[in-house]
């Protein structure tokens, strides 16, 4: 049966597939002692396809890197669920690190970084609120709008 | 009574204020277990105002960027007063990550970081030494010259 | 004697020199706990000279972006030696993170990084399996083309 938090997660949509595997040699997460880091997750879905490709500033609009930046907090769980389970076991995320694709002149990375934020506190409610650190990158892997790391703490 | 943190900051002219609420769904800092997780902290003044705008190679000089990471370096203190209520009861200055907004051929991030690393070593001696990364990025929340985000472990 | 995993490193032409002391006030390397914070490593040699100098788009090559990265984790061991004094000591590799000096379009960052990774887990093992995140930065100090910060978890 599923926890609290995959229930809110159902309640908005979102169901958590199987996490794609790195093709290389690193994996999606490790543990160590109750902390939990997860692999930087860029913004696409679980068959591999982009939510939203290219820069803020130069085509991705806010609403879309609100979307992209959602769908890596979606990748992130889709981990933490693989390393722990049950999501109910997250006794805290600890620290999302956002890196918004940008031109050198878009200054909007944290309402792009609130898409992530929003659905951690959505569904984990205090729990999920976080330290955060937002910066602008000159471009991410294969091109996509958003990648998000997390560090999240075990019960 | 203030500590011998404090103490140190205010013969520096450095008094902290209570920090600034974060005005999305995350939070300044979070601890878990003996390690405090502090939030990027842009260089802003308590009152909001940028200490320094705009990129490093352009505009922005060294001598603004230091103060700018300076700047970052007390907002960081200012969060860890508010976790911990007495700076005095830091270990240790575990890790700082320093981003410079920065032209593509800006090349001397780390003086502009040792802005916040000094001012970690002038008021906690040994125990503000710490790890360091600096990072050259496109770009940063409101066009911030410097954000610093950072790790602390607790006594 | 050396340990097993300096001896794997000697196997592939290693050998581990004494780590550069930063020449500001910041360290290597911070122990807290079981975890080792090592600083970001550019692609140094142990004279200082850069093995790859530029951006991976512009001038430097996907190769040369390899063997910068690689150039990285060496790096990044001679710190954890320096903080251990045995590198068998080392339970896991916690997490890589890897900022590559790219221009705006270069997307094979993780590629890049892969030279990084693979040396920790040719020497490691499944120990040396890491999370790992990778991001493309504007510039980074003296214009080196690749740095990478990790986390270890000391036996």
């Amino acid at each position: 049966m599923a926890g609290t938090v995959e229930q809110k997660l159902a309640a908005l949509g979102i169901t958590l597939e199987a996490p794609r595997t790195p093709v290389a040699n690193y994996v999606g997460f490790v543990r160590t002692g109750n902390l939990l880091f997860v692999s930087g997750q860029v913004c696409a879905t679980s068959d591999g396809k982009l939510i939203a490709r290219g820069k803020l500033g130069a085509g991705v609009t806010l609403e879309q890197g609100v979307a992209a930046a959602r769908g890596c907090a979606v990748n992130l769980l889709t981990q933490v669920k693989a390393a722990l389970g049950d999501l109910d076991k997250v006794a805290r995320v600890v620290r999302l690190s956002g890196f918004v694709n940008s031109t050198p002149d878009f200054l909007d990375g944290p309402k792009v970084l609130n898409g992530a934020s929003d659905l951690m506190v959505n569904v984990f409610g205090d729990k999920g609120r976080h330290a955060r650190t937002t910066v602008g990158v000159a471009v991410l892997p294969s091109d996509a709008a958003v990648e998000v790391e997390g560090i999240f703490e075990v019960a």
